[in-house]
C-alpha cells in the first residue's frame, strides 16, 4: 500500500536530485579562455634556444634568437642587483642591511668568465662570486627546494616572503634566465652568438654556476627544508632523480654539524591536474628519498598535495578536468554572493527535507 | 504505525546527512599557512614610503628606506629595457622586431627629468619619452585596462601573453615601481632622498608621467578593449571614479576615427572574497561608465566576476570564507585522484539512495 502510494513520488524526487547533479557537472562551463601561466613540468633555469644564427651582431638592430650570451648581459645583471636591492628587496630585507656594491658584484662575475672558453669552466670558477652575494643569507625553517616544479615552487614561496628558494636570492636572481659563455682571444670577450650546451672532456662546464649555487644555498638552510616535487612527471623521469640538482649538489650539502643544523626535510609532492600520477609519497622514488634523507640523520614527512598548492594550480589550468567542479562551486559562491542564491549545500538540503515531507505525507495519508 | 517505526531512522538518516555537511564544511581546514600574494586593491604604481631620512647618501653602505629618487636608477632602467628585449620579450615580440636602443631610450628619459624640480614637471615633460617606447605598440582586442585590480590584472594578462596592459610595454616596464625626481643645482641632478608627493601649484607634475602614459597607452588600443574594475572597494571609492587614471586618461582617449577604431568595451567586474559587494554590473558607478563609453560611441558589455578570475582570487587568499567550500572540493578531487576514492557528489548520493533503501524496508515491514 505505502509501497504503491510513495514509491514513486519518492523515486522520482531522488531521480530529479540525480539529474540536477548531473546537469550542474555540465553547466556553466564556458568556453576555455586562453589563459595559462606555464606548466608544472617547466623546468627552465637558462633559456638556450637554438636557430639560425646570422654572422651580424645579434644585439643591434633586427633581433636574432641565438644561444649565444644574453645581449645586455652586464646591464641586466647590475640593473637586477640594484632593483632587488632597493626595491623588491625580499628575503634579502630579513637578512642584510648593509647593502652590496653592485659594480663590485658584477665585475666579480666577469672575473670568473669573461675571455675564458666554456669549456674551461667548472664549479671552482664561481667561488668568488657565490662568496660576496650568497654566503650571507641563512633561511631558518624557510628553505625552499624544487625539483620540476619550478613555476608552482616559485608562486608558494612568493618572492622570498612564504619561504626562500635559490631563485629568490641575490646570487640567483642576478643572473636567472640569463645566458653567458667567454670567448677567448676576442675584445668583447663574450660570444654573443653561439655558447655550447655542453663540453664532451669536462661535463662540469654546463653545471658550474647553478651547481655551486645550489650547493652554496643548500649549505645555508637550516631548521625544517621544504622541497616541492612532481609526482606527475612520465615514467623515465621520477619525482626524485640522483641526477638531479637537488640529489647531487642539495640534499649531499645539507648541514649536520652541532650548531646550525636542518632537522627535517619535508616533501611537498604535486600531481599536476590532467596528467595521470606516477608517484605518491612512500611511493618509488619517494622511497629512496625517504631513506638518503634519514641516513643523513633528518627527520622526513611527506605529503601529496598540498591545500595551498591544489588552488594555485587549477588557478593556471582551470579547464583542467580536476577543476572542473570547484570552479562550478566557485561559480556558485559567487552568484549566492552577487544575487543571494542559496549556497551549493543548500539545494541537496532543501530536497533533502521535501523528501522527509513526502515521506511523512505518505505515512499520514496511511494512518 | 510507520509514523513511529519510520520517523526516527529517517530523521537521524537525514540529520547525519546535515551534520555530515557541516562536517565537511569544517574538516580538513588546515591552519592557515603564511601565504598571500597580494591584495587585489593593491594600486601602487610607485613606491614612496617615507620614513626618517639621515642626511647622508642612501645609496651606499647601510640600507635606509627614503622618499627619494630610487638608488640605481640609470642601471635599473637600462637592464630592464635589455631584459625585456631579449629575454622575456613578451607583447613586443608581436610587434617589433627591431630592437631599440637602450642608452638612447634612457636619455630621452633623463633629458626630461634630471636637474629639472619636480614641480616644473608636466605631461608634455615625457612627450619624446613615449614617442620613442610607446608609440609603435597596437594592441588589437588584447588591450587591458585597471583600476583598482593591479594584481590580479596582470596575473591574468600574464605578461602579454594573454591580454597587454600599459604596464606590460616597454615603456612602462623601464620605470614601474621607481621613483625619481630631477634637483636643480646639483652635480647629480636627481634627489635620492625626497622627492615631493605634489605640488599645490602644479597638480600635473605628480601624474605626468603615468597619465601621458596612459594616454598613449589608451590612443594605441583598436578593437575589443578590456577594463578590470573592484565592486568591492569601501563606499567611498567606487569601482568607476571620475577620478581615476582610467577615466581621465584612458577612456577618452580611446580612438574613434574610421580606420583604427575602438569598438567594445568589455568591463570584468570583481569582487573581493571576505569583502561585501559594493557595485554590481548595472549598478551606481557602473552606469555612468555605461552611460560614457555608449556616448562615445563604443559598445558596452559587463561581467561580475568571470569564471577564469575567482580561481586566482582564491589561489591568492585561499583561507577566505567564499573559497573555503572549493578548496574542500579540490581537496576531494584530489584525493579520489591520489587513493581513488569517489568524487564529491557521490557521497549523498549514496545516503539518499540508502534513505529510499530505508523507507522501502519500513514500507516493506508494515506490509
Amino acid at each position: 500500500m505505502l509501497m504503491q502510494r510513495c514509491f514513486w513520488p519518492v523515486l522520482f524526487i531522488l531521480l530529479s536530485i540525480i539529474v540536477d547533479i548531473d546537469g550542474r557537472q555540465q553547466s556553466k562551463i564556458q568556453p576555455p579562455m586562453p589563459f595559462k601561466l606555464s606548466h608544472l613540468t617547466s623546468n627552465q633555469r637558462g633559456n638556450r634556444q637554438s636557430t639560425e644564427v646570422q654572422q651580424m651582431n645579434p644585439c643591434n638592430g633586427t633581433y636574432i634568437r641565438t644561444n649565444g650570451t644574453t645581449c645586455g648581459l652586464k646591464e641586466i645583471i647590475i640593473g637586477r642587483c640594484y632593483q632587488y636591492q632597493y626595491t623588491n628587496r625580499g628575503p634579502y630585507f630579513n637578512y642584510q642591511t648593509n647593502t652590496k656594491d653592485c659594480t663590485e658584484l658584477y665585475e666579480a662575475f666577469e672575473r670568473a668568465v669573461r675571455y675564458k672558453p666554456f669549456c674551461e669552466i667548472n664549479m671552482s670558477t664561481y667561488e668568488e662570486y657565490f662568496k660576496l652575494t650568497l654566503k650571507d643569507i641563512k633561511p631558518i625553517d624557510r628553505g625552499m627546494f624544487w625539483s620540476g616544479t619550478n613555476m608552482i615552487a616559485h608562486i608558494y614561496s612568493n618572492n622570498g616572503h612564504n619561504y626562500i628558494t635559490l631563485e629568490d636570492t641575490l646570487a640567483a636572481v642576478m643572473l636567472n634566465q640569463l645566458t653567458w659563455c667567454g670567448k677567448a682571444n676576442d675584445s668583447i670577450g663574450f660570444d654573443y652568438v653561439n655558447c655550447p650546451g655542453a663540453c664532451e672532456e669536462n661535463p662540469w662546464s654546463d653545471v658550474a654556476f647553478w651547481g655551486l649555487a645550489s650547493k652554496t644555498f643548500a649549505e645555508s638552510v637550516t631548521g625544517e627544508v621544504h622541497v616541492v616535487l612532481n609526482g606527475s612527471r612520465d615514467a623515465t623521469d621520477l619525482a626524485f632523480r640522483t641526477d638531479s640538482f637537488f640529489a647531487k649538489f642539495e640534499l649531499p650539502n645539507f648541514r649536520r654539524d652541532q650548531q646550525f643544523n636542518v632537522i627535517r626535510v619535508n616533501v611537498l609532492l604535486l600531481h599536476s591536474p590532467d596528467i595521470p600520477i606516477r608517484e605518491k609519497c612512500g611511493e618509488k622514488s619517494l622511497l629512496i628519498l625517504e631513506d638518503l634523507v634519514r641516513q643523513r640523520g633528518f627527520d622526513y614527512t611527506c605529503e601529496d598535495d598540498p591545500d595551498a598548492l591544489l588552488m594555485i594550480m587549477c588557478g593556471n589550468e582551470y579547464n583542467a578536468r580536476e577543476c572542473q567542479v570547484a570552479r562550478r562551486i566557485l561559480r556558485q559562491e559567487w552568484d549566492a554572493k552577487l544575487f543571494g542564491q542559496s549556497l551549493q549545500n543548500q539545494p541537496e538540503l532543501f530536497l533533502l527535507i521535501f523528501v522527509l515531507f513526502i515521506v511523512m505525507l505518505c505515512a499520514a495519508l496511511l494512518t
